[in-house]
Parts: C-alpha cells; sequence; structure tokens
C-alpha cells in the first residue's frame, strides 16, 4: 500500500497536523482565552483541577476541528470560537470522568487529576464543565447546536457505559467494538465538525458532510490508537505500551486476534483478558500474536478505511488551505501508527 | 412560637405536603411517564441503574414543584411536564454522583446504586441523564429555560466542590454553609419554579418571585434536613441519625454549637469532626451539645425563616388550591424537624 492514500490537494509527504495547526492557530487563541475564562470560578478547586487538564499537553483537536470545519465553509464569523471552547469543556468533563471510571494515572505522561486530588473532586469538576459548556451554547443561542452536542453528550455516555458492560468479555464483537467507538470518540469528533455548518449557515448537506468526516476521523484516530497501544513506540504517543491490555480493555486489536487464534491462542487471550493474567512475559506473547495473526495490521486497515471515508466526505467543498489541512488530518490519523 | 405561622390561607392543621401532592397528581403521572420512557437506553444498565434510584421512593419534589408553580400561574399547557422531567432528571444525576463522591451506602433506607453496581456505572448513568435532561429542554426549545437550568447545573457542582474543601474545616463560617446550602440544594428548587413561569410566559415579576420562593423553601427544607439528622426522629425520616457526624459534614447545628461552645467543647467538635472520633458515645454528646447549646432550635428557627420568605414571595399571586399547597410546602419544609 502507498504511503499516499489520498491525491485530493494533499503532497506525498509524511502525513501531520501541521497544516491544520497553522490553519486555525489565530482562531485557536481565542478559543483559549475563552476556555480560561470560563473554567474560572470563586471555588478554586475548579481552575485548578481544570487547568491540570486544560493546560496539561492536549492537542485541542476537537475545537481545531470546528475552527477547520468553519475555516472550510469560509465563516466570516466569530460564533465558532464559544462553541469550539463549549465543545473543549465536554471532552475535558469525559476525560475526568474517564480517569475515575478506569481508575487511571497517568493521561500523556502526566499524573492525572484525580490522583492529584482525588475522585469526588474529579466528578465535580466535570460536572461543571458539563455545565459550562451548556451555558456557553446557551449564550451562543442555536437551539440546533445544543441539540447536536446534547445528543453527542448523550451518546457519548451511553457508549461509556456500553464499555463498563464489555469490560474483559472476551467474546465482544467487531461490530460492538466499532458501535462504543462511535459514541465514546467519534460522536464528539462529529458534532465539533458540523456545528460549524450550523453556525454557518450551509444547509443540511454541508452539517451532514461534516457530521460525516469528523465520525470517521474519529473511528479512524480510535482504531489507530488501540493499535499504538501495542506497539513498541507507544511511549513516543506519551501512552503507556500494553495499558489496554493490563486493564483488560477489549480493542479491535484483540478482537481480531482472538477470532483468528488457535484453542490454545485463545485460551492465552481468556486468561489475559477475563482473569487478567497480564505480567510482561503475558504482554509479549499478546504483541506476538496480534502481529503474527495479522490482526495489529488489519486494525489499521480498518482505521485507514475510515480515513478515507473522512476525505471522501469532504467532496463537496471547494478546494483550498482548509480542506488540505483536514485532509492531512484524515492521513495523520493513520499514518502514527507506523 | 406558635405552630402556625402563617394564615394566608392556610389552615391551622399540621402542615404536610398532602395538598401539593393532590394539587399536582394527574401531571405527575405525566411527568413520570415521560420519565419512565426516557430514561430508556439500548443499553440495559442505564435503565437498570437509573430505574433504581429514580423508583426508589423519592418525593419528585423538584417536579412536583414546577407543576404547582405552572398551576400558580393557571398555565394551561403541557410543556411544563417534560421540563419537570428534566428537572427531576438533574436531580437524580446529581444524587447519583453525590453518592460516588460521599461514599454513601444508603439512601432513603435503600442501598445505593454505587454500592450496588460501582462507583462508574453511577457516574457514567448520571452523566448521561444529565446529557438527556439537556435532550429534554431542547426539545422544548426555550433558550430561556435552558439558561436557567444550565446555570443551576453550573452553580450545583460549584456548590459541590465547595463543600467538598469545607468537608472537616470545623472553622467553617455560617455564611459559607449558607453559601453551600443555596447552590447545592437551592438552586434547582429555584430554577424548578422559575421554569414554570417561563413556560407560562408571566413575565420577569413572576419569574423572580417564583425563583424566590423555590430558593427560600430549598434552603427551609436544607437546613431542617441537617437538624433532623441529629435528631433522635432521623429514622423516621428514612436517613440514618447521626449519618453528618460520622462523615464530618460541617452543617449548621455543628457551626453554631461550635461558635457558642467551651474550649472544651471546641475541642471535642475538633475531635469529632476534624479527626473522625465519632462512636455512639460521641454522638450522644454532640446531640447532648447540640440541644444544649440552642444550635439545633436556632438552626430550625432559621429554617423557618426562610420558610417564612418562601411564603411571603408568592404574595404577588392570587388565592386559589395552588398557592395553598404551595404555602403548605413551605410550613412542611420545617415543620417535619420537630
Amino acid at each position: 500500500m502507498s504511503a499516499t492514500i489520498h491525491r485530493n490537494g494533499a503532497e506525498a509527504e509524511t502525513p501531520s497536523l501541521d497544516r491544520l495547526v497553522a490553519l486555525v492557530a489565530g482562531d485557536l487563541n481565542h478559543v483559549n482565552a475563552i476556555i480560561l475564562d470560563r473554567m474560572q470560578s470563586k471555588v478554586a478547586l475548579i481552575p485548578e483541577l481544570a487547568g491540570h487538564l486544560i493546560a496539561g499537553g492536549g492537542k485541542r483537536m476537537r475545537p481545531m476541528l470546528t475552527l477547520a470545519s468553519a475555516a472550510l465553509l469560509d465563516y466570516p464569523g466569530t460564533r465558532h470560537h464559544k462553541l469550539a471552547a463549549a465543545v473543549e469543556f465536554i471532552h475535558t468533563a469525559t476525560l475526568l470522568h474517564d480517569d475515575v471510571v478506569d481508575g487511571s494515572g497517568l493521561r500523556r505522561g502526566q499524573r492525572t487529576a484525580n490522583l492529584i486530588w482525588g475522585n469526588p473532586a474529579s466528578v465535580l469538576v466535570g460536572d461543571f464543565l458539563f455545565s459550562r459548556s451548556f451555558e456557553l451554547m446557551v449564550e451562543d443561542g442555536s437551539l440546533r447546536v445544543l441539540r447536536i452536542l446534547s445528543n453527542a453528550s448523550a451518546v457519548i455516555a451511553e457508549g461509556e457505559v456500553d464499555q463498563l458492560t464489555t469490560q474483559r468479555r472476551i467474546e465482544t464483537s467487531e461490530e460492538q467494538v466499532l458501535a462504543i467507538i462511535t459514541a465514546k470518540t467519534a460522536a464528539l469528533f462529529a458534532a465539533a465538525c458540523r456545528i460549524a455548518a450550523v453556525v454557518a449557515e450551509q444547509g443540511d448537506a454541508a452539517e451532514l458532510a461534516l457530521e460525516a468526516y469528523g465520525r470517521n476521523l474519529g473511528i479512524a484516530f480510535q482504531l489507530a490508537d488501540d493499535a499504538i497501544d501495542y506497539s513498541s513506540d507507544a511511549a513516543v504517543m506519551g501512552k503507556g505500551t500494553g495499558d489496554d491490555f493490563r486493564d483488560g480493555k477489549i480493542t479491535l486489536p484483540v478482537v481480531l486476534a482472538f477470532a483468528r487464534g488457535s484453542e490454545k491462542d485463545r485460551a492465552f487471550w481468556r486468561a489475559a483478558m477475563v482473569e487478567g493474567k497480564s505480567g510482561d512475559a503475558d504482554l509479549a506473547r499478546a504483541t506476538d500474536l496480534l502481529e503474527q495473526s495479522g490482526a495489529l495490521e488489519d486494525t489499521i486497515n480498518r482505521a485507514r478505511t475510515y480515513g478515507r471515508r473522512a476525505i471522501d466526505a469532504l467532496g463537496m467543498f471547494s478546494n483550498g488551505d482548509a480542506k488540505v489541512a483536514m485532509i492531512d488530518a484524515a492521513r495523520f490519523a493513520t499514518a502514527r501508527a507506523f
């Protein structure tokens, strides 16, 4: 397979987020100012805890997508700044709650908020940011945006509960894994892109196209992440290799390897994922099985297909810097996994 | 002090919620149907867990207030049904998160959801119900209602974080305690009443009057609850006597007793609330000190003042069944404490 998966205006260089970052840099300063302003509270613990995560090295991927989508539509206003901040608040709230749910201690190589301030504070500051995000949307005043983002939030929570019930269930199917990813990760990517079409008043077709771009991009990113978790370069991504393995998290690589495995392989996966037998030697064997069975490669292949679908969803929009940057982002999503 | 604290159409009998319950019974059936319908999800754990709490014997106090307020204004429509359900979802979400934050095992004499299904599920189903409540509001379509309830939600979360930082801090002042109660409890009571004036399109004065009724009523209820926690009749209320004491929760009775206490008394309170010395003998001594110092009685007196303010806030509305029922509710709030 060629490194260049699409020639729709993009160069054949190594994909990166550089163009996206450059495209939205000016707007992102405004968004960051709103984020900093609106996470304040007379209760000092709130900005302290929220600031730890918000300033903690996140890429601001979702707000960047709102900004890039607005640029794609030549939207001349500034309403998207507040809404991009609202999207980041929803994301931050779900991260805070996720870390409590998973009992995580590290995120992007930093100690998590729940480790530093405890679970109660993480739950409540998450609730605060979530409420604040709705206040921002109400200030903007678009019921359509409110509908899109309240629905996305419900879908995310539903996906999180669904994932909870599949934890350590080795019989989880590819369809179930994709449904969870679509809900947990892709729903907010989709909403982040779609709301730009609402404020730019570009009609249903543009909304649905951007929704499709975001959704497919989100799935591509998550599948690639799930593969990277078993790759030796994981440390580079600020993620501990084998975290998912040790947590018994059923991701697509494991589902594929289990489905393709011998009886003996399946017994291994059961012991590892269900019973939690996940020492270093077990992780090494898991990685071997994932490579031998082609599960890792095929997870990337699946991811790449979603990345292509994201790019094709942009077909209706005119060429230009924004489109090139968004195509690059979709190529980057899966290129990271090599 | 006479048992009858206000003669504004109410009888001099023992106050109860009977009139309020009778007034809204028909509407509440519609609200309950919406609640049952909208807590459904293809993820079975969500209605299972939510149903445990929603069906678990709550009085539906907040939705009843929305319904009663609408009746007070002779609102002829049905928009308030969906919004009352949204209010109950916000309340249920905060209860689920509260029990996680407090590590509670019992609520209204029943095992809490976090004890049965674990903290992760309680956090995530809370998030789901919270998102769902915003979906219900968006369906209704009033930005004004969305503003009122998103603001109330942010204030509630802020109050919860604030309370977290005062936990076991015996130097907490009466002003701080009231600020936390106003945020944690009274903000949603206030919003529940106020939104009825929005859907009934009765203007700012009616909105503010109902807001004041709800806020003062909420404070009265909470202060009375905090006193009841130290009363021997607490078991009757479905609450374990001394729960707050054992949790080191700084409530108004303790703040008053500490402020009025001798050096020896203060040392006792410090050992109990800060260091957690809270056995049965300690609870007995605490109750003695609360009674001797008049702290319990004066907490009720403060509560009764807020109850009266709630009643007086209704002054602008015409007399009738709804007003009598709402006055009864305000009298009931503090009469429970005897």
